[in-house]
């Protein structure tokens, strides 16, 4: 047994561990495709983020209770990603529809394991860079989630990042697991660069890293509160849990079920959630520069990868799947070649690569996407 | 018989082509490849520039007058591409030793088919748009040619070119076919900026479009005088010419002779040299921006060939030889995808891709070239 597990002594509960896979990635086109969602490319080394991110919790949490809701298209893929994860523990999304709903089904499935069970909800394409310290901010939310709290963990912002929605923290509430903790005031959606700057200055802001950890009981309280009628659809679905018929009565009723995310269902409007700090190199590597700003740099701060020439450049991403990349005299740019496309723009640039995907939709060249 | 044609009539000379397609083009990689040379592209409609160019002479010119004198790699193209000119008018160099040793040749062979000839000595990948005018001003060359003149097209500059050699008039000597004939004063290579503008300014420079006109006789009169050691080593060739021997011949002799260009070898030191000043268009496109600026662009100045997507770009030129290239956001940049090759650079930058063939050289990537 692992001396870093928690949740593993009979007075404590069993944790669980509940990673997102849903697909997406536009902004990460022409390496993301509908085919081959971001959290299955391999960015930043040998592994898939997913892989990764199952490594990543696994001194925490032992395989038998990490569990991976993912979608179809991409269900074997992600096996083939874990092959030590129990295939029970694998569940398939019928139809996007939001991780409010996701994570409602994962809670079920869990509480019916384990009535008592925590879980740690986090997404399958960020990045962790202090692995120890991500670590010991699990355990700390643990221990406070144990007192029913919902727990967040606020990522101290770097820098005035616009792509990232924010969590103002409030009053203190304590301390848990050697980390500090305070109420949540509220949650903020992606702000306007003046705003962010302010929530940078203010110290009182931190990044909402989609990492959410809460008894299951307590997650499920507040979607009967909240989400009434995603709760009975759950309560339908409940049971032919772990039963032959689970895939089937999802199948049926989820295309019932309205389409929200976690942050707007339950987080902005749920009574008892908390924050801890945290400072442990993450990212969400939702864009091609902030892929880049992962990377090690030349002394010209360019960052090149595969086949490459780079001539008199400056702050330049070069990434190449295959074909020889050749750039020269370039600033802030990024050039992108994988399979069947290239992609060029400027780094500032890179939040509007969906705009490609989009037109590429618009033009009806669906083999691109 | 065409009525455009020169040269035909009985106490007229006979006049000749000869298109010099000897390679090169790095300046255009990847598209251009030592395999594959500049006047192989079809750069500006569905022809070679070898293919136009040779069209744009047949007005003038039957196919039996017609001479291509290129290098073995390229030879079984150009024979390709050239359907109607005899096999005897292809001649190979067995290998690069500038344009005075090839005119010297092409003149001898011309000049054992009849010794009054005038040539006409054009490269194989130029563009010229008011074929025309170009017709009228080569007619014109020819009546001076008869004089014995060297005769030279200067192109009226359009704009301060710091990739094209001048060459500045002097003296008017008056007029033929209904073109302005002058002495040339010099000629200049390439200049700086500054130098090209007061060039410009003048109204005496003309661009030295490399397009010559003489006879036979005289050019070879002023190769024995300027490069007598040349000189001697074309009569060791000609007694074998138009024999199965030729090529024997030249293999044995043309590594033995020194490399020099027509313009440094000869014009720049002649006697009695002309120039009629034009205006048809010419350009020898030797690099990605002039190409770009003889193709139609859209609404913002972007011209885009092949599968491609453009959003919010300016003065962009993008070429793709079969994958979709994307660009985003781009100002005043080429991108060009080739086979197993992108180049990403910016327009003013253009001149300098000839660097990046150097530095794939340099690393041993010859795979590219």
């Amino acid at each position: 047994m692992n001396a870093m597990e928690v949740g593993v002594s009979s007075n404590q509960p069993s944790v669980y561990a509940v990673i997102l896979a849903g697909g997406g990635g536009t902004r990460l086109w022409p390496l993301s495709r509908m085919k081959h969602p971001k959290h299955l490319l391999a960015l930043n080394g040998n592994d898939t983020m997913l892989a990764q991110t199952c490594a990543r919790v696994r001194p925490l949490i032992p395989n038998e209770r990490v569990m991976v809701i993912t979608v179809a298209e991409h269900a074997q893929a992600a096996r083939d990603q874990l092959p030590d994860i129990p295939s029970s523990n694998f569940v398939v999304e019928p139809v996007g529809r939001g991780t409010a709903p996701c994570i409602g089904l994962m809670a079920l499935l869990i509480r019916k394991r384990d009535p008592n069970a925590i879980m740690i909800s986090l997404h399958a394409d960020h990045v962790v860079e202090r692995e120890e310290e991500f670590h010991r901010v699990l355990q700390a939310a643990v221990q406070a989630a144990q007192d029913n709290h919902l727990v967040t963990v606020g990522i101290q912002p770097a820098y005035p990042e616009t792509g990232y929605g924010y969590i103002e923290r409030g009053a203190p509430l304590g301390r848990a697991g050697g980390q500090d903790i305070y109420r949540v005031e509220r949650f903020t959606e992606k702000p306007d660069l003046e705003t962010a700057r302010s929530f940078v200055q203010s110290g009182r802001f931190f990044w909402n890293s989609g990492i959410f950890i809460w008894k299951v009981s307590a997650i499920l309280d507040e979607i009967r509160r909240l989400l009434p009628e995603l709760y009975l659809q759950l309560l339908d679905i409940e049971s032919a849990l772990d039963t032959p018929q689970q895939s089937e009565v999802v199948e049926r009723v989820w295309p019932t079920v309205r389409a929200v995310s976690i942050d707007v269902g339950i987080m902005e409007r749920a009574h008892d959630v908390v924050v801890i700090p945290a400072d442990f190199g993450w990212s969400d590597v939702g864009c091609w520069s902030s892929i880049a700003s992962l990377l090690p740099t030349d002394s010209e701060g360019n960052v090149a990868q595969g086949e490459h020439v780079v001539l008199d450049c400056k702050d330049t991403f070069v990434y190449s799947s295959g074909r020889l990349v050749a750039v020269l005299g370039l600033h802030g740019m990024v050039v992108i070649d994988a399979g069947d496309a290239v992609l060029v723009c400027p780094k500032d640039r890179a939040q509007d690569v969906k705009k490609v995907v989009e037109e590429l939709k618009r033009l009806g060249k669906v083999q691109y996407l």
